[in-house]
């Protein structure tokens, strides 16, 4: 049996994504940008796209702009707020120590070019305070990111206070709802939000294409220079397919969201009292979650050596984010929690989706209860 | 009957390519970051794209990251080569007056920063001489960028000889080969080229996909910051279908190159020969160009008009790139090769692909005539 709970990482493609796609594919192939009435069949494709992802988390179709995904959508937003900032004096970020690397990279070369970067530590239960917020916003404060859900706890924050301290004190506000979307409603109105980054791969839509919700007035610059194309607000031909197979994902996770979100927690949480009646197990953050997600912390037990072990019978998880992979440092996320370096290394990230089954939980668990008596005994 | 002269803008995805990337949307979906055997096996399927692609242009495996496409691919071993030059004082760049808008782009931001760009006019004929870059070269340049072949003219460059000199002078060479992979075999040992950059949907692969060869040694930034995919240098989930299926459609058009060239170049000799019978017409540019394109200007017609006459009756070509469509200004490539304004703007772009037949070159030389004629009596 093959079990794959990394859905954190990313997403298998949807039927109805695919379907969408291969027109495009197959024949409406233009260039968005010919003015020709091929190249305007390419477009309409592409602009009904926009107007799909924009109504589905309030937005205007102007307000969106495709890009090759959520890394390229941080970037953007963080590197362009602060260079606007910084043309009005305005040299301090606030964020939190949790975020995403698409986050924190961009903020670690802010800081280097002499950036003021405030990261407000989450609480035990992954979450963010608003008053945190507040009390880190200065008058030299251009922009505050923080994520919607966490990729690897889940943690849900207050978004929509958070976003109220930032208007209410005239701060641009970015979130990457990259794992919230398709399984929280967003609304960038409610939410108060300036900026919010989505990608397509992590809702079962394709990979290399995602978009950057800019509200309306707020100045937004280019990484990728070039041609005119999205408005001026990013270069490069049109990724018309990935556009239009992330409208179909959204639209179909979106509209079948409340049931998906209520099956998908079911499994989690069988999951997780499966995995919680192992000894010396307990879960790393709070109660509000990402329906789909569970990080364990298995004491005594190398998270890595579980992972293979679990990947040999063929259930599938990670430790940390997979774009963290590789790396021998524990996982950022869980440290910013208060987990200690071994707690972190002890821990494990399962991710479940709609396409998940009961049987498939049933043996993720006795095969995970088998694997760490096995490395236990071995000690 | 629907002629779809405008392969420069975009070419159609080829069935080999998009029989490539089925089994990564349906079943080989994971992130190729993922350590488990799922992920393993997306990262197998992306080194082996990344394998074919290197192979095919003479470079290796580590030395080929993959992008979003060609416009990211230019501005970032453009910023990137900037920026480490200004690290050593080096803050002058050699580039020409004629290349595409994602190095004309990125070029202007340099010289808000301070950056010397002195940009080469090409011949009447579209040809950079090497030895107008020779003399361009002084000893603060940090990079010369030329294109390989024009993508409004087809001019192909004399790019060995341009590389040799930046060898000799010890300055490092990226060029835009979007247009030429495809027609011309390339070579980054024989050319001396130190960056080049490719696009995948121009040679009948996806679009949303294109990659930058860096030659070992040579320092690269990334200008996504995230998490440390392709060895650092460009963040983000990888788009495996997209490489995969760019691996694919590159394989089959260099295997293919030497009769797809003459196939296509006969067509285009007899559209080019077709159109030129109509009185008032001659072609922009000289002979040494790609196999399928040419660009005509046509006395006293107004290029966007007799574009729009020939969409409706089923030809699509282009005013200028598709990049700049929607501009009211004339093609700049056209003026860098002393074209007028009035020129210019009577002139259109047909750019044919192996996918064109003889019956379809007939009847866009019958309907162009046609058009010419009745716009010329409307006068």
């Amino acid at each position: 049996m093959t079990v794959y709970l990394d859905n954190a990482a990313t997403t298998a493609l949807s039927g109805s994504a695919l379907s969408a796609m291969e027109p495009i594919f197959k024949e409406n192939f233009a260039n968005p940008s010919s003015s020709h009435s091929y190249g305007q069949r390419a477009k309409k494709a592409l602009e009904d796209s926009r107007k799909t992802i924009a109504g589905l988390i309030g937005a205007s179709p102007s307000e969106i702009t495709f890009t090759s995904g959520g890394s390229e959508s941080d970037c953007q937003a963080i590197l362009s707020a602060a260079k606007n900032g910084a043309e009005i004096g305005k040299t301090h970020v606030v964020s939190t120590a949790f975020e995403h690397h698409a986050v924190l990279k961009p903020l670690e070369k802010l800081q280097k070019e002499g950036f003021e970067v405030t990261l407000i530590s989450p609480d035990e239960n992954g979450i963010v305070s608003p008053e945190k917020v507040r009390r880190a916003i200065n008058e030299k404060t251009c922009l505050v990111s923080v994520m919607y859900a966490n990729n690897e706890i889940g943690a849900i924050q207050p978004v929509a206070e958070i976003g109220a301290v930032c208007r209410e004190q005239g701060v641009i506000f970015h979130t990457d709802a990259v794992q919230a979307a398709g399984y929280i409603k967003l609304d960038v109105d409610r939410d108060c939000v300036d900026m919010l980054t989505l990608s397509a791969h992590k809702f079962h839509g394709p990979k290399g294409i995602g978009a950057l919700y800019v509200r309306k007035g707020v100045p937004i610059d280019s990484v990728i220079l070039g041609g005119a194309q999205e408005r001026g607000k990013r270069a490069g031909t049109e990724n018309v397919a990935g556009a239009v197979g992330m409208a179909a994902a959204l639209e179909e996770a979106v509209s079948g969201m409340e049931q998906n979100n209520l099956y998908v927690k079911e499994l989690r949480d069988r999951l997780e009292a499966g995995l919680l009646s192992i000894p010396g197990t307990s879960v790393n953050g709070g109660a509000n979650r990402l329906p789909g997600t569970v990080n364990i912390c298995f004491d005594g037990i190398e998270g890595e050596a579980l992972l293979f072990l679990l990947d040999s019978r063929g259930v599938c998880v990670s430790a940390g984010s997979a774009c963290a992979s590789g790396s021998l440092e524990p996982s950022h996320v869980l440290l910013a929690i208060g987990k200690t370096r071994e707690q972190a290394k002890s821990s494990l990230r399962f991710t479940l989706s709609r396409e998940n089954t009961r049987e498939e939980i049933d043996y993720a668990i006795e095969t995970t209860r088998e694997l760490v008596s096995k490395l236990r005994e071995a000690k």
